[in-house]
């Protein structure tokens, strides 16, 4: 069975800006798979167990974009 | 002695685009340096002998932009 969580993503300007985030964020440990949509920069997160935010926070950090702030 | 040309490129929005097309100008047979500036979209091209307009054209497309129509 596998999570999903969703982000939202500020700062994406192209698709190198997806390609850097898809790349941070899949290196996370038990990250399956990593949906980015840069329209939005929605991000949808697919793992085998769920994954702490704080570990994507840094992982979106890292690429050089930011968590949008949650409602 | 060196040549210095100038183009203006069209479409790059970040830091990757501007890598993006500094590696592929870069690339072109002579080319010495590639300076590019994000926010006018500048490139200045130093080379030991002149290079093809055809060849920096060619370039900026590779690396997924354009050149702005000249004057």
């Amino acid at each position: 069975m596998s999570e999903t969580s969703t982000y939202t993503v500020v700062g994406m300007t192209c698709g190198h800006c997806v390609a850097s985030v898809s790349e941070e964020v899949g290196a996370i440990a038990g990250v399956e798979n990593v949906d980015v949509d840069l329209a939005s920069g929605r991000v949808t997160v697919t793992s085998g167990s769920p994954v702490d935010e704080a570990q994507v926070k840094a992982a979106v950090e890292e690429a050089g974009y930011a968590l949008a702030p949650t409602a």
